[in-house]
């Protein structure tokens, strides 16, 4: 059901520092920065293989990834996995009874379809579904 | 420099389980299982297109892994990136001010050669470069 490893999400408190160790030092292009209101971070994707690396930065402290920097300090957030089809992505974990954070797709980086699966269900690991958007 | 994404590494206290997720419910093949003494656990490989999801679960409580659960629970450990000269790019990281936990490869899961790059000047991601053995 999961092809590959779509992206690994990082939260960074100094975006700047982090987009350079990414491009300069570890020599990823930089494909994509977008501010993700509805997720409440800026967000930069760096080219890795058929993968990405998603540098996120809150816009607000009390945010998802805020309070993440927040109690755990800055670091891996979440991986996410590339899918073909999210609504029936979604059925079959259901069925299989992974508790989901988001029940129903939403718009993620780059108009994908995207929905998190709850920790709880997964060994602690915050996973991300992504369906990316035609052309991606 | 980093070419790629050569797997995900997740702190697991229940092996069994994460295995019967990641393969039944995720869908990913168990591509190798191993103890690798040196670095105190037992890891499973799954592929996850070019990249790998690898579990790991200390062989005690006083090893890295260990520690990691012991104080911050299962989740996400480390990122690793597949790298084609690994000598080359110990030294290109030195180069760049950039603070190594290991300073010369040492044997990694499947005869590969890796390096662990020090959190504090990656941003907080536990960083480890691999340089794959031939014919993987």
């Amino acid at each position: 059901m999961f092809a590959q490893i779509d992206h690994v999400g990082v939260a960074v408190e100094d975006l700047e520092a982090a987009i350079a160790l990414h491009e300069q030092t570890y020599g990823l292009a930089l494909a994509h920065r977008e501010v993700v209101e509805e997720q409440g971070v800026e967000a930069v994707l760096l080219d890795a293989g058929e993968s990405h690396v998603e540098l996120l930065r809150p816009l607000q402290p009390d945010t998802a990834v805020g309070r993440f920097l927040a109690s755990r300090g800055p670091g891996l957030h979440h991986v996410a996995y590339r899918v073909d089809d999210i609504d029936a992505a979604l059925d079959a974990l259901r069925d299989r009874g992974v508790q989901l954070i988001d029940e129903t797709p939403r718009v993620g980086i780059r108009d994908s379809r995207v929905a998190f699966v709850h920790p709880r269900s997964t060994g602690g690991v915050l996973t991300e579904i992504v369906q990316p958007a035609e052309g991606h």
